[in-house]
């Protein structure tokens, strides 16, 4: 097998500074990688120092999961640092009108005065092991597709269930490339998480939306946690008898400093990516599901905009999801015009046909070419009611998100679809019930109820009700809701409005306690109800359970041929791939480097304090609070960068990152920490389908402004001393 | 004395690539210049080719005053390169419905299809003489301010007219800095100037409004016209038997391209800048004139966008001046900006205070103090009703711009106010009118009025009028204007939109024919018409008349005494110092390079043809012709840039420029024109009260851009082999 360092290579040879060293790589693969090429990009460590499989540490292992999020130990005594948006729930756990440390931050005096939360976990990585044979050996012989994949649930939660049997250990399968391999990982979970330090708001996000994805930004997306853990050092849930957890290994804080071109590792739990799709899906995405997205937000953006012009009750009542639209929408766009950009499809196609061409002259690889025929017919059964699975899709379950998580609307359709998958689903046993309709989501499910009822504007709720009713209705005539065509196929469009009006005002699904009684009862009490919005929404449930189905069995069907094809595409590639990012732990080597974002304009790698200042208007989302600007104005720190004339704030490297990057440690060649991952460019976020080196880059917070602003604006010398660093 | 050098190499050692070397220079300042030095920045030639005071030839005679912008001689046969919207006048011209050269550009098949202008002239610049002495002796003794001022004014005009005895010579005495110095300019004036060749309207204005100002650029704001003479070689009116004008100078085209941190010098004629003015003058510029445009322009852009909002024909009538409207408006802010990130009030009043601390020690300076008193005293005078006199200054009369070429509105008062100014004009001898006010100068008003009738838009004219009439009510009390007053001061509001409506339904001021008749009455006849607008304007026109008489008294005690205190700037300084642009030749010295806007951002020096179709849309104003495009897409061609990997299209200097630059020739240190000057960066707009080499950057079109367009798009080949070029 060649090793990573000779594939790795091939980029530099082109581009020796600005290296494409795309790839989420694996602990386990990261340990092939030729020493000699991890020394000539930067690291100044031995290899055996980022992974050690066996016990389970060096550097990787302190980079955890929190919450969804990466983070990373930076002591002996558990601090963790993260993004100010991981540990955002936390804070609102914390907060009221009376303290309101959202706006204000927070810092622990003392560890007695950390702030612990109800549900936040870390689970730090201990083992991973190849299941993949185990896994496929479960599988019955000539089985059918959907079978087969039932087959490999049942052993992937059989794994895990003895896994778990160990004392203090939190285990799952990760499925890679749709099955090409199964891995089980083994982690320590922590269970008793504290606040220790969030900036204030107004530094933690700002520039908020508008600067969100769009460099030069200016964010401290920063805040610290500390895990505790019983005194016998076990996990252990919230106690006042606990005591700071002692992690196998935290990264030390740089005191280097960091400059252009300088090598850097981004460790952490990427999301969902999509780079192991063939062409014709990567197709699909761009050209239907992308296109159909900007064009809907847009409509939507004008209903919500329009709803809520003459009222500022309304206004106020509607900014948080039209900020969520214009956030899904800005994305829209910015996948399609990275996809374009990259020419990614046609890549995608050339490179699946070189595959193609490669495999039919070798017959141990013909299976290939079939399954690939297989996934394309997969997609062309999507594509025959695609519009229609499309708009049943945009209502989200309880407190699932859709993909890219826009706000559900209409709520009433949120609400009563809910209600009545979760009465389906109560119906069952507990055990058998599908994830987030347990008995023990049912207070999550309440909250989020109660926190879209902030959201509830009647007149966006009429018209963005009419405008997904208008949508339906125009859909092919094979493709129509039988929901939708039972509501309103015989109304005009007077009619159908005067219908939406009538259900909206006859419904109780908008008051909080009516809900709290439908969440215990069976669907037939729900329809008993004659509840006309209620029903309308049970029956597009019934649609959507139906759509659920199927889409399981073009998942059994996609399960069974992607690894095939897959395989295909890795031998033919003779070299190891990186597989689509899947929520596990990776690592991406990067340098620091800024980009070109169009013809004319060079975006810096660094940005600065000045900039902080230069962008404060005293309106949010550019509003500092004053002590930030007495400190800045105060004579230069030990953060002062002297090539930069200023304290560094945030900084570009061509990291491979998505979503689940978010507080990712970033660190030098030395293994110490330089930054922390919180964001990708605007023109990267077609990254998930594809590396285009030109314009991948991620966007880190110097830690040398966390530091500052420990040091200079919060006074935080205790916490600072944990850190490793002494005060001036 | 200092030499320059001396001067101008002190930033050089702060910042070696990126000097500042500010400041327009005279063609006699040129000649004191070291040398060395100026090899040392790159003038590959020996300074004297710059200029021959004594020939009236070299360099700086290939730099013409083209209708109030600079172009450049090149080709031995009278080819002159200036802007596209410098030649628009031209294009306009000859456009029609049938024939639309601005939306098709054109291009000559040979000279005889040249097409001539009406009113373009070109000024070849032949002699400077420095007249001071001359001027000021004409001055009586013991004479008050306004005295002074006259017989100032009059020595001028003798000194013209006897200049202008000479043949074919266009003599002018141009006034720098109030009156440290007055030069006698002669040129010679061509006045067959014929169209050559312009780009389509979207190539020539390619990101429009959207783009002006702001990097990157891609726009080709080039055109090419010829001067014509008579057979003799003598200046002549068209003529079918004139000849192409032979130039004693012409510049050659650099086909050695260009390149960052290169030397470069734009030569042209500057007009007004603002820099000689004392910190006070500068800080009510900042605070009260910009600020105060802001303020009005962004309540204007709301009146004309409201009022065009429900009709396409509102919209379309009133889309010209909006954009006017919003150009001033940009610039405002853009001054605001300017002024205050180059802190320039505050470096002017420490300097202010350097000069008066060092002139309080010499005697023979004493005067400088009472001088910048005197100036002081007038401001503060001009301050006691500045809000009123600025609301007065609004309206331009005839073809007068105000400061910055704002739109004529509300149009009533403009078209009223200038036919009460003709009439008092006309009652005096034609020698002795203002000028714009001649027998010669009634076509060009009647076009003005006639041009303005396509934007009225009655609606909008109802807003403006009671929009400034508001204002106007709402000034202190001692600063009411007794116009405004006599029609409007015992109304209510109610009133007052009555009274304005009245006066739009009654009066004649929109009716061609008629206003074509009132253009020969007298103001008792004007008056007699008992026309409720006009007369309101009549006497709108008797307020400002006041103004224009209390302006010149102020221009009078500023003409005293301001040469006074910039002598005494001068002396402290112990070197030369540029004066304020004042529309005569100047030449920058500067070198290509890029600028940092904003932190985290680096704007590039160069843009090009990939930029270009980057930016393409297809929709105004990004839609360039199909016939470009495919040019685009074909192989390289010479004119290929090996580092941009593309055909340069714009590129960014630190030249010292201002408006009137408009068309300048940039030539490299070998003396050949490298590109064409067309505007300066946002960042850069208040450059005229001080140089801010962070962001002083001018634009330019990089001629290896025009020779594309003319070889690949227009297969110009004539011209090219004419320009120097053989076709490959």
């Amino acid at each position: 097998m060649k090793t990573l360092a000779a594939v790795l290579l091939l980029p530099l040879l082109a581009a020796p500074a600005a290296s494409a060293l795309d790839g989420k790589w694996t602990p386990s693969q990261v340990l092939d990688i030729d020493p000699a090429w991890l020394r000539e990009q930067g690291l100044q460590r031995a290899p055996s120092a980022l992974w050690d499989a066996e016990r389970g540490t060096g550097l990787l292992s302190g980079a955890v999961n929190i919450g969804g999020c990466s983070g990373a130990f930076v002591s002996k005594s558990g601090l963790i640092v993260t993004n100010h948006h991981c540990l955002f729930p936390l804070l609102q756990e914390h907060s009221s009108p009376q303290r309101d440390l959202i706006r204000d931050g927070f810092l622990a005096g003392s560890p007695a005065d950390e702030l612990p939360g109800s549900t936040l976990r870390v689970q730090v990585p201990r083992r991973f092991t190849d299941v993949t044979a185990d896994v496929l050996a479960a599988i019955p012989q000539d089985t059918d597709d959907r079978a087969r994949l039932d087959a490999i649930d049942a052993r992937i939660r059989t794994l895990v269930e003895r896994c778990e049997q160990q004392p203090d250990r939190k285990c799952k399968v990760a499925v890679f490339d749709d099955g090409v391999t199964y891995t089980l990982i083994e982690s320590t979970e922590l269970r008793d998480i504290r606040l220790v330090y969030a900036p204030p708001r107004a530094i933690g996000e700002y520039g908020g939306e508008i600067d969100n994805w769009m460099w030069p930004r200016h964010t401290a997306d920063v805040a610290i946690a500390r895990a505790w853990a019983a005194p016998d050092g076990r996990p252990a849930a919230h106690d006042t008898a606990n005591r700071p957890y002692s992690p196998e290994f935290f990264f030390p804080i740089s005191q280097r400093g960091l400059a252009p071109d300088e090598f850097v590792m981004v460790l952490g739990y990427p999301g969902i990516t999509y780079r192991s799709l063939i062409a014709e899906e990567m197709h699909e995405r761009r050209h239907r599901f992308f296109e159909r997205r900007a064009d809907l937000f847009g409509e939507w953006i004008g209903h919500l905009e329009h709803a809520g012009a003459g009222d500022d009750a309304g206004r106020i009542a509607l900014a948080s999801n039209l900020k969520g639209i214009h956030n899904r929408y800005k994305n829209a766009l910015g996948q399609i015009a990275g996809l374009d950009r990259g020419d990614i499809v046609a890549r995608q196609r050339a490179q699946d046909e070189a595959v193609v061409e490669w495999a039919a002259e070798r017959p141990e690889h013909a299976g290939a070419i079939a399954a690939r025929a297989a996934l394309l017919d997969v997609l062309r059964e999507r594509e025959r009611h695609w519009e229609r699975d499309f708009l049943l899709n945009l209502i989200a379950l309880g407190t699932e998100s859709v993909p890219g998580s826009i706000p559900p609307l209409p709520k009433g359709l949120y609400y009563g679809a809910t209600l009545a998958h979760l009465a389906r689903e109560q119906a069952r046993p507990d055990t058998e019930r599908a994830a987030g309709f347990r008995d023990e989501d049912r207070p999550r499910i309440t909250e989020r109820f109660n926190r879209e009822q902030h959201n509830l504007y009647l007149p966006a709720e009429r018209r963005m009700l009419a405008a997904l009713v208008a949508r339906a209705r125009a859909l092919p005539e094979a493709q129509r809701l039988p929901s939708v065509e039972r509501h309103f196929g015989d109304l005009d469009e007077a009619g159908v409005a005067a219908r939406i009006d009538q259900m909206i005002a006859a419904t109780a699904l908008f008051d909080a306690d009516a809900r709290r009684l439908m969440m215990d009862e069976p669907e037939s009490a729900l329809r008993a109800r004659q509840d006309p919005l209620l029903t309308f929404a049970i029956d597009w449930n019934h649609d959507l359970r139906q759509l659920r189905d199927q889409e399981r069995d073009w998942n059994a069907r996609t399960a069974r041929h992607r690894p095939t094809w897959r395989r295909a595409v890795a031998a033919h590639a003779g070299r190891p791939i990186a597989s689509d990012a899947n929520g596990t732990l990776r690592v991406s080597f990067a340098h620091v480097q800024g980009y070109r974002p169009r013809d004319g304009v060079h975006y810096l790698p660094f940005t600065t304090l000045n900039g902080v200042i230069e962008k404060h208007t005293g309106a949010e989302p550019f509003n500092v609070p004053e002590r930030l600007r007495t400190a800045a104005a105060a004579p230069g720190s030990r953060w002062f960068d002297q090539r930069l004339q200023s304290i560094p704030v945030n900084f570009l490297a061509d990291g491979d990152t998505s979503g689940g990057n978010s507080g990712s440690p970033v660190v030098n060649g030395h293994g110490e920490l330089v930054g922390v991952n919180f964001d990708r460019v605007w023109e990267n976020v077609a990254n998930d389908f594809g590396f285009n080196p030109a314009v991948a880059r991620n966007v880190s917070v110097d830690i040398r402004y966390l530091l500052w602003l420990l040091d200079r604006v919060d006074g935080a010398d205790a916490l600072l001393s944990e850190l490793g660093i002494e005060r001036e």
